[in-house]
């Protein structure tokens, strides 16, 4: 519980639910006839509506960005560290848009919801939905707010693919595309890695072929196996050093198959949290929407050309021991706009944090971020107001 | 099924079983009564006994070193390209002995053993060995065959630990050690991979306690998992690339929860073999064993000190993307060794192979290796047989 709210925080916020009749064809071909989409936002949206940013998640984000849902929250949302009054996307200046992405399981419509088909829950016949699938519901979205054009598009991981998808599929509709520690697609080792987690949540007894809620159950060790794979894939071998060595947690080795060092111990409740919390089939979901992402196969695989359409700025950013979107990763997207004559800016910020960097407010990404940010601002006539931020 | 045997192949070969009586005290406290070794020799012991090379395992290997148990084999053993007559471990000289350790699954005492308190198999309770206890037990095999002292001890992986343990524990009874993609202790990233491995085993609910053979069931989901993530981490970022890249199975992605990729496809083929052929109490046992690996402990922490008994020669080499058990790891060894004074060479070989790199044939590689196994034939008076090979 915070004791006090922070007074750069955005303190107490309240998320929205907002209904879409249209209906959305898919990339896979299917249709939601309809859905819903829940969002946060925090700061005011100018008269000119040119203030806007939308925050884009990753794997297991949703809409809370920040501030907190009421004084007993444990925890403010997920990327409070950057954003607030005075904070890098600051909220006295920008009007801060997060949204729960479609098959999500934060309250848009996913697998969890209610197919009108059936009128039973979707579960495991949730469509697959695709980044270019969530950019196009976001551009329903910015239409719906009455923002014709953002002033920026954010996001870190798969946030970062959807980020640089709005540049590539509505060029006139963002100023700025920041993508942070992303890439243009996933590696055949990210896909793997994407592989043993589905096959850890589909082959637990407990899945039920997807319909484990009607077996009022949940694939728990699964999703446990699948957080626990994860998180040593965010984290860097030398975060890893770092944070828990080789230290022991009862001094010395048990000779047997309980957790003997610290690092088992850490792995194992942080599955077992994540076990609880988040949904199988949007888990499932979420990992293919990562593997399949790459617009390069609209333009014959030449990402040159994929990127030739676009007109907005770009920031990339990306940290050295990232090895789930490595460096080498922005670099392919960074060279490819620079061969395709666009306005781009690169930071590869030095890090031990693995690939959970991009939510650490690491001092050198901090200011790389705020002074794009006060460029954004300045494009949009806000730069009067935010020099003292510089 | 080979053909025809190839002429520098030690041909069709045979595994011994070999019984000992005297207890084994492990470093857990507990005690073997009597246990037997499973063992494949190559070559011809000489009359001075001085020309014998041990070869140790890693994680799920044996004593199946090289060449054929029948005419039906479909493969030779697992370092057939490194050993046989003409090879870099060169059977014409040699005489090359390989054992399957304690806790294994083929053929050596291990939890598929009977208990002879209880006249059960041991499953489960067969004691956690390290890899002290296996040099030990190995010392015990060299006495029976004869060998007061290793022309050399080599290993990869988990097998270059036990190489590394020789020279602490008995540095008068080797000669040389050849210490291959391997570390003086494991770092927590890979502790918490080996965890994830005992997890994915241990929660498939055919696991039982470790006693899946008294429910007619073999945990093969948590078999599977723990092999497919493995084989990612034996593999490197570059060589799943060169190996399968995006490449899809059907030429279009799938839209549903189906392997799209071929990365997918041979992960799970990979998984499936495996989890038919290995025992799952010594999987954990072999990870355990792994884990607690830290000669280190008995000296304070002090590699330098850890290693200044030792009287061999040594030879260290290491894989550029290896990143399980990367350089890094091998130079830590290699500055210890020296700063302690001890005859040490290192070499760094460029592979995209990552950690599987130690079981290819890589001409640098063999070179390398071939180079010091005819220093180890010169030490031992082999010097003018071996000339036309360096």
């Amino acid at each position: 519980m915070p004791e006090q709210i922070a007074a750069d925080s955005v303190g107490l916020v309240q998320p929205q639910t907002l209904q879409f009749d249209q209906p959305l064809s898919l990339r896979s071909g299917r249709v939601l006839p309809h859905y819903q989409l829940v969002i946060e936002t925090y700061g005011e949206l100018n008269a000119e509506r040119s203030n806007a940013v939308l925050i884009c998640h990753a794997l297991s984000g949703h809409h809370h960005l920040a501030g907190y849902h009421s004084m007993d929250d444990k925890k403010p949302g997920w990327w409070d560290s950057a954003i607030g009054p005075g904070k890098v996307i600051d909220t006295n200046h920008f009007f801060v848009v997060g949204v729960n992405n479609l098959g999500g399981c934060h309250g848009s419509t996913g697998p969890q919801s209610i197919n009108p088909e059936t009128d039973l829950e979707y579960g495991p016949d949730f469509p697959i939905v695709t980044v270019r699938d969530w950019v196009q519901s976001q551009a329903r979205l910015a239409d719906r707010l009455g923002i014709q054009q953002w002033a920026a598009v954010v996001g870190g991981s798969l946030g970062g693919m959807q980020a640089l998808h709005w540049s590539i599929d509505y060029p006139d509709r963002l100023r700025h595309c920041l993508m942070i520690a992303s890439a243009a697609k996933l590696t055949a080792q990210n896909i793997a890695f994407n592989e043993v987690a589905r096959q850890a949540i589909s082959k637990d007894p407990a899945f039920h072929g997807g319909r484990y809620k009607d077996h009022a159950t949940i694939p728990k060790q699964g999703l446990m196996l699948a957080r626990m794979l994860g998180h040593i894939t965010y984290l860097s071998d030398d975060s890893m050093r770092e944070k828990f060595g080789r230290e022991l947690r009862s001094g010395k080795l048990s000779y047997n198959y309980d957790a003997d060092f610290e690092v088992e111990s850490y792995l194992r409740y942080q599955g077992e949290s994540f076990s609880g919390a988040f949904d199988a089939n949007s888990y499932l979901l979420m990992t293919k929407a990562l593997d399949y992402f790459d617009p390069s196969v609209d333009f014959d695989h030449d990402l040159v050309a994929t990127l030739q359409g676009a007109k907005c700025g770009f920031l990339l950013v990306a940290f050295t021991t990232d090895w789930r979107f490595a460096p080498e990763r922005s670099r392919e997207v960074v060279d490819a706009l620079i061969a395709a004559g666009k306005d781009v800016s690169y930071a590869e910020i030095e890090s031990t944090h693995g690939h959970d960097a991009f939510l650490i407010p690491i001092p050198r990404y901090m200011d790389v971020f705020g002074r794009y940010m006060n460029r954004v601002a300045a494009d949009i006539g806000l730069g009067a107001a935010k020099q003292g931020l510089s």
